[in-house]
Parts: structure tokens; C-alpha cells; sequence
């Protein structure tokens, strides 16, 4: 039974791995350089993956057991940030040393982002008021910030503006992760305005959602304008069916379950198999030189989007899907040897960067994907 | 006979390819982003590529042949550069719309030694009293800012102060480049002080050179620290030599070609041969996804390196790495159908991605090298 599957995977395999490996006891928060054996490689610590594992702990308390072990930890992570992850104007740091100094500034919003869902996370676990204003002033900080989000690093002079996709696709998220300690109708509000910016805006005639448009909605023939990022895309399809479960919007829920088909159809790599990580809407080169890898986030919010979608729709068409990205993720990413899962295959979809954390991937899209799974296979296995 | 085959590519294959197809008549300015045929895929305007473009044909017509078109394609440059390039403290923005209006703001003060080392070769080939005087106000804004070469988009806070090597290589270069614009003294100066940062603080003790360390000129033990980016230290050795044969320094010359072989030997791919674009010293995953890609210039510059080396010291090994350089490069990288050469290869040596031109392939490590690897054969061939 997949559920099964996905829950051993998550308690028996990802989440031992990053206990046992990834907390320093001596300093606070974790380490997210990992090697393939768990290896502690670099010492940096990076601010999106400090919030985003200190969050999963957490959540993992809230919806899974009470285990104390879990809170611990989450807790490791939410007094490093507190103590050393904010300026004195309560923006968050990208990266700090090992031991909490600052070295790169505030420049990404996407720090402040995780963090405030790690402390909401974390305040519905424990109650701790302190914590909760924390999530509150935060996530306010980030609204207030959200037309200029890079500040004085914003490096674009404002000759070519553009409306970028990530920050109302978070937002359609984060808002939900922090029900418990926003007012009512400040969740309504900035749901319906991320789907109308996710599904209104960014979602283009072709079926596909775009990473940057011009200010007015339209297309714009630049390299930035022109990206599609197929992962970013399906991700923020399955935050829009959450919320189409939770509004009862059957209409919302086929929009969405749609452009997951449309950007599977149109991101797969029909010659080596996955998904790949950036492409060009007019079929001209990306200026990412990584287009053609096959990254782990993507392919598990692919597990994630349409076991999800499956679970609300049974659409066979999607279970195809679902059986064609399983059998391709489970049989690449998955390190049967060390555990946990590889995050960087070459385009041929062997892994090209061993590691298991780094800068970028941490203790999130494995465990989060396995928990998210795991709720949706026993959901179509109830019902059968 | 190898030094017609480069000036064979040279003069029929590489220039006339930029010369038909990246030439902006209605705008000014050249395109760079050509797709493997040579159609123009996108029209931003990237100033390192401006600059190093119109470098390159002023710096065909004083040492190749006084070809008006060749001068004309050059003013094209020029003229663009000095109308669209600068804000008004004279720095020189990183990128423009086709038209010229600033895109991307002066972050990076490299586009500003390309653009002074256009004006240099320019001034030269037509004694333009004004663009020389530009040339000399460039340089001299390059030194005042290169103790803080980002300015306010520093995202660095402080806590972990880095010495990079690319300022000190490119000026070792870029003061040769200025010769005949500068005072004798500060081309003196200047090439010694980059001889000194060079070859005794950024070569490390293991015969590689280091692309970051503290500012005490020792190892960093972190991303940047632990980075080898081969091509770079391979190319700055070539400027070595040159600067090694100018003064007749025997010493200078044999250090810069050990280092040559230290680093290819550091760097080749064993496994599918070519070499790798960025290495972690400790052989820990770097934090670039493209780390083992094969890329153009790499190969390029290594060509210059080892031909260069060969034809000053007639050293074996030298000549043994060249054959193989040699015969990696010209089978994968040159486009026997469309012409001029593919940039990006995968690990596995097919490019993965098709252009001729993007964001940072221009006219330039194709055509430079193919013209220093000529003089360097005619050189070996006539001493045979």
C-alpha cells in the first residue's frame, strides 16, 4: 500500500536522518550540509533552511504524534532564529556562521517567509505567546516589504518592471500555515487574493504558469519573462487545491488539476524521463545553465500535486501520471543505500552532486512531500 | 599545420559569424544572444559582451589587418557604449534594452574593465583623443572602487571578508591592455602589484590557485574558500606569461607553466575527459549546480595556456596536454554545420545547450583564443 510506503519512508527513513545528523548541540539551529552518509561538510547556516526545518519538526508535533523528541528539536531551530536570525529591523538574514554571526544580509524575503511559518507552526505547538507575536510581526513585516523586496540590493533599475510569481504563490501557503495566529478575515483576504494573482494573473492562456509578467498581466519576451519553471508551477497548483477542498470549489480544484496535467505535458523530458527544472516558453536556450537537471523538490510536489489531485478527482488521467513520476522518483532520488533522497540528477537522471543537504535543500520537501503523500494514499485507499 | 587552422577559424569561420549576425544597424550595439544558426533570440544588451566585442575588433585591426569593416563594427560598439553604458558617476551598468535604456544597474565592476579595454584598443587603432581619455577615466574609476566593487549591493555583511581573485587577474591583463593609454609608471606598478597578488598570495601552497581566501591570504574553510574554478586559474597564467616574456623572468614563466599542468591535472574530468568548471578543494559537493559542465572558454584558454607554454619553454608535458586539450575541444566544441563553437557541454561532452551567444558567450574567448593560438604556432612552427 503506497501509504504505507510514503509513512515508513517519512518516520523509519527522512526524519531519523535528519535527527541524527543535522542538529548542532553545541551552537543551536542545524546543520543542513550533509554529505550522502550525513556528514556534516559545511557549517553555514542558511535562514530558509533553519525556518523550513524547525517548521516540519513541528508540524510533524502537531499532525502526526506528540513526540517530545520532535519538539526539542523544532525548538533548537526557533531559538537559533529568534536569537540570531533577525536585523534589529526584524528582517532575516539569509545566512549565518556556525555560531549565529550574520554574513549575508536581508536581500530575500523567502528567509523571513520560512521563518514565520516555522514560528506559527511552532506556537500552535507549544502555545508560546512570545513566539506567536513573532509569527505575527513577521508575517506583517512581509507584507509591508512585498513591493520592494530585495531593498537596496534590488539590482533592476525599473526600466523593464515585472510581476514576479514566487511571493503570492508562497503567500497562498503561508496565510494558511498561520490560520491559527492571524485574524479571520486577514486569511480570507489574502486567500483570495493569491488565487486570483495564481490563477487570474500568472496562469496564461496556454494553460501554463509564468514566473514574470509585465506589471499589466502580459507576456514579456525576456529571459526572465520568458522562463517556465515547471516544478514552481505544480507546487503552487496543490496550495490552490487545498484551498479548493477547503472552500468546497470544485471549479477552482479542475483549473488546478488541469495546469498540473498541462505542465507535466509540457515540462517532461520525453527523451531521458523527469521533469525538467527550467525551460523557455518559445523553446529558446535558458540562461540557467541547470535547465536540464532533474531536481527532488520537483518531482516530489509532482508526487505531492497529483496523489492530491487524484484523492479529490480519482481523474485517471492523472493517475497515468502519477504512476509515471513514481516509478521515475522512487528509482533515482531515493538513496536505498544511505537513506533519505539524492536532490541533483544529471539530465540522463543519475545523481551529478551527491550531497543530501546543502545550500538549498534541507530537512523540507522530502518529509513534507512524504507526510503530504502519505495523507493522500490513505484518503484514496479509504475510499476504495 | 596548426597555426592556419586557427587563423583559418579565425578569419573565415568565427569573425565573419559575429560580423553577419550580431550587428544591431537600427540601435547600435551588438546582439549576443544567437541561437546555434545565428538567429537573434533575444535583444538585451550585456555590457561585459559589448565591451569585449568591440575590444575585439579594435583588436584585430591593430595587430590583423587595418580592415575598415572590422573598425566600423568596433565604432558600432564604441559609440553605444559610451552613449547607453554609464550612469552618471561613470560606472557602467551590467545591462541595457536593446535601445540602450539601463536594465540592470552597476553591481559588478567587471563591465567596466571590458568597456575601458575596448576603449584602450580603440583609442589605439584610431587616436580618438576623447575615448582614450575615457579609457584612462574608466581604469582609474576601477581602482578607486575596488576595495568595495559592489558598493551598496554588497550582500556580504562583513563577518567573513574575502579576498577574490578575479580583480587582481583581470587587472594584470587589463594594464597591458591600456598601455598605450596609461603613464609607464602605473602600467609598471600595476603589473607588479598583480604579479605579487597572483602568484604569491591567491597560488596556494599545493601549486593551484584559489579563487577566494581571508584577507590574510589564507585558506577559508567554507564554499567560497574551498572553490577551484580551473579556467580562471588556467587563463591568469597566461597572462603571467605574457607579463613573464615581457620582462624576460624565467622564473615567472616556469611557475606559471607548472601551474598550468598542476591545475589540469587537478582538473580533467578522468572519467569522460574535458575539464570541469568548478571543484570543491576538499572534494565536497560545491554549491554550483553546473559544476561539471564543460564550457568554452575553459577549454579555450587552456588552449592559449598550453600553446603559449610550448612555444616559450618546448616542454613535453606542456605539449602533451595541449594534444589532449587539443583534441577534446575541437571534436565537441566547434560546430562543423553552423560555425563558430557550442559553450556548454554536459559532464558526458554534448551540449545541452545549443546558442552561440546568451548572457556570457559574446565575441570573445573564441576569437581571442584562435588568434593567440595562431601567433603561438606561428611562433613553434618557425623555430622548428
Amino acid at each position: 500500500m503506497k501509504s504505507n510506503l510514503y509513512k515508513t519512508a517519512l518516520l523509519k527513513d527522512v526524519i531519523p536522518f535528519w535527527s541524527k545528523n543535522s542538529i548542532d548541540n553545541d551552537h543551536g539551529g542545524y546543520f543542513s550540509c550533509l554529505t550522502r552518509e550525513g556528514e556534516v561538510y559545511d557549517t553555514d547556516k542558511f535562514i530558509w533552511l533553519q525556518g523550513r526545518q524547525a517548521w516540519m519538526y513541528s508540524y510533524l508535533y502537531n499532525n502526526v504524534a506528540q513526540n517530545k523528541e520532535w519538539l526539542e528539536i523544532a525548538k533548537n531551530g526557533i531559538d537559533f532564529l529568534r536569537k540570531y536570525g533577525m536585523d534589529k529591523n526584524g528582517n532575516f538574514y539569509f545566512s549565518l556562521t556556525r555560531e549565529g554571526k550574520p554574513l549575508i544580509s536581508p536581500y530575500n524575503i523567502f528567509s523571513d517567509c520560512f521563518a514565520t511559518m516555522a514560528f506559527g507552526q511552532y506556537a500552535k505547538a507549544t502555545g508560546d505567546k512570545e513566539i506567536e507575536e513573532l509569527a505575527r510581526k513577521t508575517y506583517y513585516n512581509i507584507l509591508e516589504r512585498r513591493d520592494n523586496p530585495k531593498g537596496k540590493y534590488e539590482k533592476s533599475t525599473g526600466n523593464r518592471p515585472l510581476r514576479n510569481f514566487s511571493l503570492p504563490m508562497i503567500l497562498s501557503n503561508l496565510v494558511l500555515e498561520l490560520e491559527s495566529v492571524l485574524p479571520e478575515e486577514e486569511v480570507a483576504l489574502r486567500i483570495d487574493d493569491s488565487v486570483k494573482e495564481v490563477m487570474d494573473v500568472f496562469l496564461q492562456k496556454d494553460g501554463l504558469i509564468y514566473e514574470n509578467l509585465n506589471p499589466d498581466g502580459s507576456f514579456s519576451d525576456s529571459f526572465e519573462g520568458r522562463l517556465i519553471n515547471p516544478g514552481h508551477g505544480i507546487e503552487a497548483m496543490w496550495f490552490m487545491m487545498d484551498i479548493a477542498e477547503r472552500k468546497n470549489d470544485k471549479k477552482l480544484l479542475d483549473e488546478a488539476v488541469q495546469v498540473v496535467l498541462n505542465t507535466l505535458e509540457f515540462g517532461w523530458d520525453k527523451q531521458y524521463g523527469g521533469i525538467f527544472y527550467f525551460l523557455d516558453i518559445k523553446g529558446y536556450p535558458p540562461q540557467q545553465l541547470e535547465w536540464d537537471q532533474k531536481l527532488w523538490w520537483v518531482h516530489l510536489e509532482a508526487l505531492v500535486a497529483l496523489s492530491k489531485a487524484y484523492s479529490l478527482t480519482k481523474n485517471q488521467k492523472v493517475w497515468d501520471w502519477y504512476e509515471k513520476v513514481h516509478e521515475y522518483s522512487w528509482n533515482r532520488f531515493a538513496d536505498k543505500k544511505n537513506g533519505e533522497w539524492f536532490g541533483y540528477l544529471n539530465r540522463q537522471g543519475e545523481p551529478h552532486l551527491s550531497l543530501k543537504g546543502g545550500k538549498w535543500k534541507g530537512c523540507f520537501h522530502v518529509p513534507r512531500a512524504m507526510y503530504q503523500c502519505w495523507q493522500a494514499f490513505e484518503k484514496i485507499e479509504n475510499t476504495k
